[in-house]
């Protein structure tokens, strides 16, 4: 599969011509129309999934609060550091921790206390099509593409560095997506742009290729102020300063390290009222201890620490505890996925954060595999399943992630999109309704004869099951006569198929110019540099 | 792949002498030892799973109760039909029940009070090996192969008709497999003998080539007769009237039907004190309503009708509620496996099952797929995963399911396994121990440095987190330089090296012979037929 060309945003006609018509879709409402007709088609198409049923605690009181006292003693004892970021040292001293060099150690109680006087337990992150608007944390799941990857994989080319093109066509594909309910952020590594630029291209291809909300810049403090200026084109200045429009992720440097890079992204975010995913990124065994439970003190305590400080930055903004924990290894220490200890730490993570009262992240279809086979499969279903039941609020990497993440799939993309669809199915629960206790169905039906016509089954076929896009459930004969394919090639297929039926939403032309506008200058301001 | 060649049953010379090499290996010790230490080597190499997590519970209390309720609607109001067996007639009419032509009906709580007074909450299944020994119910979860497949699919030879040759190859994968604890039943269809006694050769096999528990014949009551005859000769006459030594799978033929064929056989089994898995098998939409709820409630009327029948027969007979519930496509009526609608069936049975008391049968590694590809991987993997966080106790097709059942995969034979016993790992739980929590380690380590070597490591690396041994984490470059393998021709690879390192358990000659002559006696008393 080669993916459909698209016009890079550099190409003023190509851009201005799509936004034109944009526009046009706006007033007159046949483009914007259709678009709403095939969102819907999609099935699963609501903004964000709103779950009925519980969510699976398996930690008992006594385990939590033993690592609840563990993490506090991580805090008190032995401290978290902060490093080359003397601004954040100020803040500490100012709050009353004690500063040894870089070194910061916390009484215990104090960080929880800072959290709970002020971090919002749910908060809406707004797209630039408000019916795309999220709610992030209680009982709501946001299911959001893979993040980072430098190299793409495709059926057609197989592995190879990833380009801007590759960039804007996973915006597409999240954008068709239903099971999706987010743009993402980094979707890809845009190899083929300057490091200190490419934050700018990959900004506007998500305000521009969709509608979703989406995620900023972190890898400079000032790629996260540009972030901010171009939302506050997009949303308006006094908008963006009392309202999320865009979420971050912020990684600790595990174990028990914060670098500046990471704090000076933090806190440009945290002033402008944005929220931050403050995550510890664990590969158990070298950068946590080798057991589950010393794993999740460790995790909450770094996570208290992060959370902590962006409500010292601003009281209230918003913020996610977030987790990547993996585990290694022991002979290679390479990382695997999909396996039972990490989803033990993910559950016990889950609890913590509820516990602690603010939003949970964690990671949806990972898996270790190079290529979308069984062992993709295997590895994101065991994930992703899980994720969805442990009650995750903010389901980073849901969709593309193959080879430990260095590399977003096409195939496996798509494939991804349709078990996140296939959760929101399930997290909404049984139906027990008249209609959905079906009585009437097994009085007209009885012993010995099938429900196929039955009335109960003509009045709710549609709707009834979930319809995979991807699935092949036919014969074996039928199946040999439609080639004999596996998923993957019929997924190559979607992608192709998606590509070319895209269409990009509508964007009021001032917009589109003022964040242009911008990126044009700030590219124009400084030479290109790949640091 | 072609599976190593094994010899037939009743090639007597081959037979012989690997008898005498076990009982040897009996007396001497050598070879059990080697094999005790193999077996070890696997990994979660216990006889059982023995969860220390929770059950996922997400029906609550009003939903369950108004299933009941409506189960009980059913069994008053519709009625079962118990077609063509008259003695099963006078039996519920000496129960009290209303007789109606062929069609029986209940009073609310009839059935429901016969199953609470006499049926056990869990039961062990005696393997002729007493360390194989299972434990039916309760927190115990048994990982059963897949059952009843008439073709097998190979990556060396694709699709075909399954012999007795590859019957025993899957009895050899089961034994060798630390993540399944069962020999399983018809692991696929021997094609290749008369349908009137495969069933001999099956059940010997399981006795010969395994020493795990199995499943016996239930296609005609005679066959089922066959099966208590041979345990009689393995396990003693009187110790098989008063233990449980082999389990059966009893399907209903749903809607609200039981057919003499499957009555007869439970009938037998329940006589002689042997476990009956009562299954209701229903494609939802076809064989019931096309809700959840509603499907709910015709699986419960329909087991409970077949529990109580069991407890009718031989009060306290050990018996478990089965179910198998799949949905269809609504467009083509083909079977589709791994979706949220029968994951929330088997949630809501599993919780139905512990209420009624009695032990719960689900499915495994379920799928549509016809190879082993992502597909596959994700529909068993959300099987798999859910119906082991809901509390399946006894795990039918919990390995080698493709294509609907169809077909038995060897390669996805061994992936499957593999999630087994990952599943055995997570069903453990977190350890809250000393050295569980870490603190040690978080103490030495401490910020920016990492744990490879630190002493909690070191003392706990081997066995700190499960090892897949069919997974790739490696490099991309490593697993290129390895030949870019998928899961798939890895997995080829493990079944040839499994089947080429077997070697059969010891088996005291007597125990063999008598056995074998009962078998050879009753192949000799009928002419072959394929009824």
């Amino acid at each position: 599969m080669t993916p459909a060309s698209t016009p890079s945003p550099e190409t003023s006609a190509a851009s201005a011509a799509e936004t034109s018509a944009g526009r046009r879709g706006r007033r007159g409402g046949g483009r914007a129309a259709r678009q709403a007709t095939r969102a819907q088609q999609g099935g699963a198409s609501a903004a964000f999934i709103t779950r009925k049923i519980p969510t699976f605690d398996p930690f008992d009181e006594e385990q939590l609060a033993t690592i609840e006292a563990n993490a506090e003693t991580v805090l008190a004892d032995i401290g978290i550091e902060f490093r080359d970021d003397p601004e954040t040292l100020d803040i500490w001293r100012a709050a009353g921790a004690k500063i040894d060099g870089q070194r910061v150690r916390f009484e215990k109680g104090m960080l929880r206390e800072i959290i709970q006087n002020s971090a919002p337990k749910q908060f809406t992150q707004y797209a630039r099509n408000p019916a795309r608007s999220v709610e992030i944390g209680g009982p709501h799941c946001v299911m959001v593409p893979a993040y980072g990857p430098p190299f793409i994989r495709s059926q057609a080319e197989g592995r190879r560095y990833a380009t801007i093109e590759d960039f804007r066509n996973f915006v597409k594909l999240a954008y068709l997506s239903p099971g999706l309910h987010h743009s993402g952020g980094t979707l890809c590594e845009p190899v083929d742009l300057p490091v200190n630029k490419r934050h700018l291209d990959m900004v506007y291809s998500h305000i521009r290729y969709s509608d979703k909300p989406f995620m900023g810049s972190v890898t400079a403090p000032e790629r996260a102020e540009d972030t901010v200026e171009i939302c506050k084109r997009v949303f308006g200045a006094d908008f963006v300063d009392q309202n999320c429009v865009v979420i971050n992720l912020i990684n600790a440097n595990s174990p028990m390290v914060w670098d500046d890079t990471m704090l000076g992204a933090l806190k440009v975010y945290a002033r402008n009222n944005q929220a931050t995913v403050i995550s510890p990124f664990i590969l158990a065994g070298a950068m946590s201890p080798v057991t589950v439970a010393g794993t999740l003190a460790q995790i909450l305590a770094e996570a208290m620490s992060g959370v902590a400080l962006t409500q010292l930055v601003r009281p209230g903004a918003p913020v996610v505890f977030g987790t990547f924990a993996s585990s290694i290894s022991m002979q290679s220490g390479a990382p695997t996925f999909g396996t039972p200890e990490p989803t033990l730490v993910l559950y016990g993570a889950a609890q913590l954060a509820r516990r602690l009262g603010v939003p949970f992240r964690s990671g949806g279809g990972l898996c270790a595999s190079k290529v979308p086979d069984a062992q993709a499969a295997y590895e994101a279903a065991n994930t992703l399943q899980n994720a969805a039941l442990a009650g995750v609020n903010f389901m980073l990497h849901a969709a593309g992630w193959l080879e430990g993440g260095l590399a977003m799939g096409y195939e496996k993309f798509v494939m991804d999109a349709d078990q996140c669809a296939m959760i929101a199915r399930l997290l909404e629960g049984p139906d027990l309704s008249e209609n959905g206790q079906g009585l009437d169905a097994l009085r007209e039906v009885g012993p010995g004869a099938h429900f196929l016509g039955c009335a109960h089954t003509q009045a709710n076929f549609e709707d009834a099951f979930y319809r995979s896009p991807l699935a092949d459930n036919n014969s074996f004969e039928q199946w040999q006569a439609d080639g004999a394919k596996d998923i993957s090639a019929r997924a190559a297929e979607s992608v192709a198929n998606l590509l070319a039926s895209y269409e990009a939403p509508a964007i009021p032309v001032e917009v589109d110019e003022a964040v242009r506008d911008f990126v044009a200058q700030r590219k124009a301001a400084t030479p290109d540099s790949n640091v």
